[in-house]
């Protein structure tokens, strides 16, 4: 704003639709090649409304935002945002190739799809033996989904070398695991990449102690369970 | 808008009950035969408010998709939209019958209902057989709901060859399944067809190993598990 | 908009609490007995504001509807409308009799309340009785609740011979059953009465094969659950 | 309305934070004491925007409700108000003690908190004992949760008998149970007082009826489950 | 609105990016240093639209909030606020540095993240022993997640000291306990900080009485089930 104060400022007043607007010329020539440009440079040919302001043929609520990007250089939409689709279409239209291009990058933008984690657990002593604390133990995390997505979310901490058919990629997989075992990691990283939880079930297991194998520790069978989470992305 | 610039445009203002929008009467006329094609071609003939708009005495808010509608020649709704009923009675009222087909044609226009998904899993070795590394198993997913929703989304997918009632549709049936063992792949074609998840719930299996019959494994038997998931379309 | 352009089109400019609505003096007078068509009879002799608008002293933003409603004599609002309570207010401080009606009967102005929906279920072979292919088998399904809210929507379907309580009506019932045994078919029937599902749970079943009367499939035993549905109409 | 026209109507307009309104000096005065009626009082020396409209300093959006409230002398918010921590803190402002109460009041405004409802569940035969119609059972339904919340919803229908710690007031509880067995009508009273269920899970038992104690119905058992239902008010 | 009529009131309006509010030279210059202080002291001298309000080149929607930041010298947010990135980056141009950080101390602007709450749990008799009355016995409450948060969350109420990594804090967990066995008691503390249930499953344990070990009540092993509930903050 200080800037603002400084320059010549030409403020520009517009008619979106029927949605008046004000910005500089300065905002609107920020990205060469837009039609907003051209706009900025047609000056008094550009065809106006009746009380004198630029006019634009289109939607006048969402150009808030396209009038947003080209202020900040940035665009940094709602965490609600509904219209994505529509705002591409804008940003087509005013050849705003960049803002084309972030809004398919936004969280809501990427591809959507279905993701289930699921771990088999029971409960196992704390590390000092006290026989009253016992914590979740939790053997091995699986992913379960398309593979692409699958990547996209754990990277690094996908081990695929239990899948068989590891070249393939445009495929669904269930033979995924992490190599940690932490299921609220897991959650967080969904998280991060746009996936909230979608459903949860649960299940134990049947049989009696009497059916396992020598070795095996009956408080801890007793009380095995497995439990899938489902993550999706819209 | 580079055609806009060209173009000897004409601004048209029009008060839709009391919402004011700008146009050109080229976007007015696009679609012949609808009454804002009638309303471009009456001019000056046409009732004004007191401040010389052209007048519509339809409600001011949803005008903004027909305009939208008629502008891109496409009609693309916001993600959460939830005015629909209303949307296309305002259609219907400008006798745009394009935009009538196209509001019901969007995913929540389309026949709402209920799917379940279910399957039979259990955990069995990765292929190579090492014992540390158990991989969920699904032996068959199940598809249950409407006949004509189950195959709008499924498709050739769908097995219907051991429902005994394939003649009739419109019924229930809880005798289809899929032909392939992906759940998360079956969870990804309810989505691209508009469904939600509305709830999940999961049940073990009853009874120790010693009911087995012979050659049944004890391990993957005492894991057994029902999940089902159910999707619902508005 | 034929009928609009073809008739003498008086257009009535109204401040609704400082909110611009247009329309016309027609539109106004169509309920006769409200409070607008008073207005549209008054004419010159009602209150104005400063631009020479006629005055109406309540909200603004909910006017949209009343205005609507009298447009298309029908009421149709958006799909999660939530202020019924405030419209129905305003309905009545115009004296629309009609439009409280409607507002009640319209599915969020509906008795709200919980429906229960259980199956005890398993799983049972095709009818041809290849050893592979294994469905759903739902015994029977369970409808619990207020008597009233149950009988709304399920009416004929609803099998009622079981409670012995039948004469009684403002109770909660858990001995109602359905006629039929598509449980999507139930989850369609509330869908369509406004209900959404709020939770799930499922469980399997205790104790081994051993214990089975004779006659009893044992592999059907292992797998029944009873799985139920929690569904709100808010 | 009719009031309204043969009364003396004193046309108000202000400018609250740019926002403009439209009022009467009678709706502005009807709560005595707060700064609208001294605003109404003051009159012409009040200050005043560039278009002579009156001038207040506050925001714009949240002061339809606080007219609506002085309009109506009732507080009716749309169903999903999120801003009530912002409209209480405009009432204070304004100086109408009637209406923060009314908001405090509010569903929404109320003591925020969990409660868990569960039951231990079977399955029982219909009371002409006909053996292939069976009913969910329930022999009590366990309230859990901060005491003082538990009160609020269920009063007269709580038994809090078998609390032993029942002199204390803050604190939380799992030995309160219902008097009736209607899971159904548990949850329409968590309804009525704003709760909605936010999660579900259930479980069946352990264990073959080899070790029921003798006189425990051996069907009965194989299907015991224990439900819980989380509420939740915000 | 005492303070408002008495002292010399000047109304400053601003066109911010076409949405028109007002305000006061005293409400603009109350946080000094910022961009809107300046504005105050540089009067005529900045840049105005064509109807001569002050003139500023950002998004005007969000501009409602950084005005009553100003007015009420605190930040309270709609409790649904969807734009907080959005309004930082506006709080960030005005240069003001209160505000930003109030936005980010919001709950829905602390660090995002999922901690799971689990409790192994049976039925136990009331403390007077009476056989029909059993309540949920909740042996330990157990708290999963990234530690930082955990912390957050239930601070002096959490049990580190079974974690055998206690020295670590950039990790994950599942070995912290509540010092209180009230589950709704965690989730009333969850709420406070802003977390939601996300999803929550159950599962009963396996095995007969037979195999229990002598001196633990059977009826109470029977019940035995492990529930977890999945929260999430955004």
């Amino acid at each position: 704003m200080a800037d603002q104060a400084a320059a010549a400022t030409t403020v520009v007043e517009l008619n979106v639709g029927g949605v008046f607007y004000s910005t500089t010329s300065q905002t609107l020539a920020k990205e060469p090649g837009s039609s907003l440009a051209t706009l900025a440079a047609a000056g008094s040919d550009w065809p106006r409304d009746s009380k004198g302001k630029f006019f634009i043929d289109r939607d006048g609520v969402l150009f808030r935002y396209v009038l947003d990007y080209l202020r900040n250089q940035a665009l940094v939409l709602p965490e609600s945002f509904r219209e994505r689709d529509r705002l591409k279409q804008e940003a087509q239209y005013f050849q705003l190739p960049g803002m084309v291009e972030a809004i398919s990058a936004t969280p809501g933008g990427r591809q959507a799809g279905y993701i289930t984690i699921g771990y088999r657990g029971s409960f196992a002593f704390g590390r000092d033996g006290l026989a009253d604390v016992k914590f979740r133990k939790i053997t091995r995390i699986l992913v379960c989904g398309r593979v692409t997505l699958c990547r996209d979310v754990f990277g690094e901490s996908l081990n695929e070398s239990r899948d068989p058919d590891h070249g393939l990629t445009d495929r669904y997989t269930s033979r995924f695991f992490l190599k940690h075992s932490s299921i609220e990691q897991a959650f967080d990283m969904l998280q991060e990449q746009g996936f909230t939880m979608a459903g949860s079930c649960g299940s134990g297991t049947a049989g009696s102690s009497a059916d396992l194998k020598p070795g095996v520790d009956s408080e801890e069978s007793r009380w095995n369970h497995y439990n899938e989470f489902v993550f999706i992305r819209e």
